[in-house]
């Protein structure tokens, strides 16, 4: 296994974006992440794209080998890669491995997802596809309906209060109003969060991230390819994906999801390292809560601490580990294929010293990307080269 | 790179199959193919499906890790590989490349379509995702219709008869009678064809494959694994994925898909072989005209003369080179992202001297799956262990 790096990233603003289609979204994206790397697009030898439901709400199916032409780049391998909300951390992994064990020496890697051009009923049955149909999910359960469950068993259990999962939302859209590519750039407080609408009861509207377009890439890389054209390449030092219940009816413990624990500790052991290594996290905030769940998982607070630590302000941009410094899912929005990709855009920044909500120490970044109720997840851990 | 070998194989029957669900499929094809190999399923280590539009017409996203759930395997990587109908080309290439690659020791491969439980029409609707939608399909094309023009170019620039590219219905369907998974289990002949109603001039219905749901998968592991739990293995020496123009509007030559061309140069490469080596293929018929082009793009007749060799019996099951004798998609079936599997699933039998339709030399076989109107290309080329 060779050392791999992120030579260059590149990503479309999230949001509500009418005058682009998956495609021109895609594009956008990886322009701008051959740009970053200097990397000439001849040197690229294959493309992953990691998108959940192009074929059913953006009409376009054969996503990767459009991308490639659109991009000068046909001829190479290109393929979709899909596990839910995880599909853009496994596009980035396959760059990863197939760099790593030196089938490629550069791959291209973008997530994507076209969400508004369809009506909203749309858009949620189409990402109750993320759950187990024929379990769970032809009962008529919801992702905001799962998570609230969650959020109840997290109270039960820890004695996580209201208050303290709100302030996750208060943090992440208090990161995303400075954050220039997020769909939502005003900070909220306590009392918006907790009067917002019931979604699913205790969950509320300002617990949940938006309906968004949006693209993010990167370009994957051998280290020495990445030093050859720029001096601001990221290495990646460690790759997990697991899979875990694909149905809460299949969880043992509604507060953690397996699959996460398993590739944090496949990310964490090729990189050496371990949580209190993390300088700065990418989490998947894909409801408040769930951000409270990873960083348990992760190891980067105590289990059951979340909800203290990110209402303390453990985990805020002046923290002592400054998670979803972007805003995360919650502000940043959540194009669902895009948004683990969107993350490596988010830490590469940070790890270059770029960001726009730099933190004060980011030596280390660690990405986390989680597919349905806990089906799939991504770790990757990432260091300054 | 070490040696990979194709350890196990398993296939539900292709057709309507009202009892079974995607999940269902996919499960049954998988236990049949870790059955087959021999290998204990802990030691399976990642699960790739290849699968097209089970999010938009199966109400089924996330797929890998809910079968990977169903089977007892959760807690390992499951991904969705996709580009349209090559899906499960892709998703047996990732087996072969990351157990080649020395990241897995045994990879579990499945591809599935779930597709005879909607509409006609919203079948159609969804394949049409396999077009680049913002620069040819929303003009109203579709596959029958892209096809019936690569057929009139065929014909122009060769001189290929109608009644030659109707031998290959013909041909496909007598060896679909004789095989007992396929969806056609009956022979036809040049009226029936050439009488068969317009689907889109000079295309008919008996060029057409049918709408199918099934499944197959193939269990991929080092050489030396394989050997360990059977003396059945077979060996793919040669693995290629290609892509190409994504629209009939950016083919230089509607006769000719550039993306099978790159992918079994780079398959028989690898493979340190020709097409003069192959002794039985599988290629992607998924109209009459498409096996005589993909005949002539692997080589395996001259260009132009793919109307010829069916038509004189090169390609028939007694002939110089069988071609599709498990009936191919046409006959044995279509349901989309299993049919690159299934191709693995005939040619593992043949290769072992136990197929339905077995023919008299069978050393060498070549798998050719083809995703849109040319966009993606997998070919694999494969031996006796």
């Amino acid at each position: 296994m060779r050392d791999v790096s992120i030579a260059g990233v590149g990503s479309t603003s999230f949001g509500k974006l009418e005058d682009y289609d998956i495609v021109a979204l895609a594009t956008e994206a990886c322009r701008a992440a051959l740009a970053d790397s200097g990397i000439p697009r001849e040197r690229v030898q294959a493309l992953y794209i990691g998108n959940f439901i192009g074929e059913r709400i953006a009409d376009q199916g054969v996503l990767a080998p459009i991308v490639a032409r659109r991009l000068g780049l046909d001829g190479i391998p290109a393929t979709k890669v899909e596990a839910a909300c995880a599909s853009g951390g496994i596009a980035l992994r396959h760059g990863y491995l197939l760099v790593a064990a030196e089938i490629h020496g550069v791959v291209l890697v973008a997530g994507v997802e076209k969400m508004s051009s369809v009506p909203t009923g749309d858009v949620t049955a189409a990402l109750s596809t993320a759950g187990d149909e024929s379990i769970e999910m032809r009962t008529g359960l919801t992702f905001p309906g799962a998570f609230a469950m969650i959020m109840q068993a997290h109270m039960a259990r820890y004695g996580t209060s209201r208050e303290q999962i709100a302030s996750v939302s208060i943090k992440n859209h208090g990161n995303g109003a400075t954050n220039p590519k997020a769909q939502f750039q005003k900070p909220t407080d306590m009392d918006e969060v907790l009067s917002s609408r019931f979604v699913a009861e205790p969950l509320r509207l300002f617990d949940c991230p938006p309906i968004s377009d949006g693209s993010a890439a990167a370009v994957v890389c051998t280290a020495e390819i990445a030093r050859e054209f720029s001096d601001h390449g990221v290495r990646i030092l460690g790759s997990g994906q697991g899979s875990g219940p694909t149905a809460l009816t299949g969880m043992d413990d509604l507060t953690t999801f397996p699959a996460t624990v398993r590739a944090a500790d496949e990310a964490f052991t090729q990189a050496g390292m371990g949580p209190a290594d993390v300088d700065v996290a990418e989490v998947h905030d894909c409801f408040t809560i769930a951000e409270i769940v990873a960083t348990e998982d992760l190891g980067l607070v105590p289990r059951g601490a979340g909800g203290q630590a990110v209402a303390a302000g453990e985990t805020a941009l002046d923290g002592r580990l400054p998670v979803n410094p972007s805003g995360g899912l919650i502000a940043k929005g959540h194009p669902v294929g895009a948004s683990g990709v969107g993350q490596m855009y988010e830490l590469v920044q940070q790890l270059r010293g770029t960001a726009a909500n730099q933190v004060a120490k980011a030596d280390i970044g660690l990405a986390h990307n989680l597919g349905g109720s806990g089906a799939a997840a991504t770790v990757h851990v990432l260091a300054r080269d």
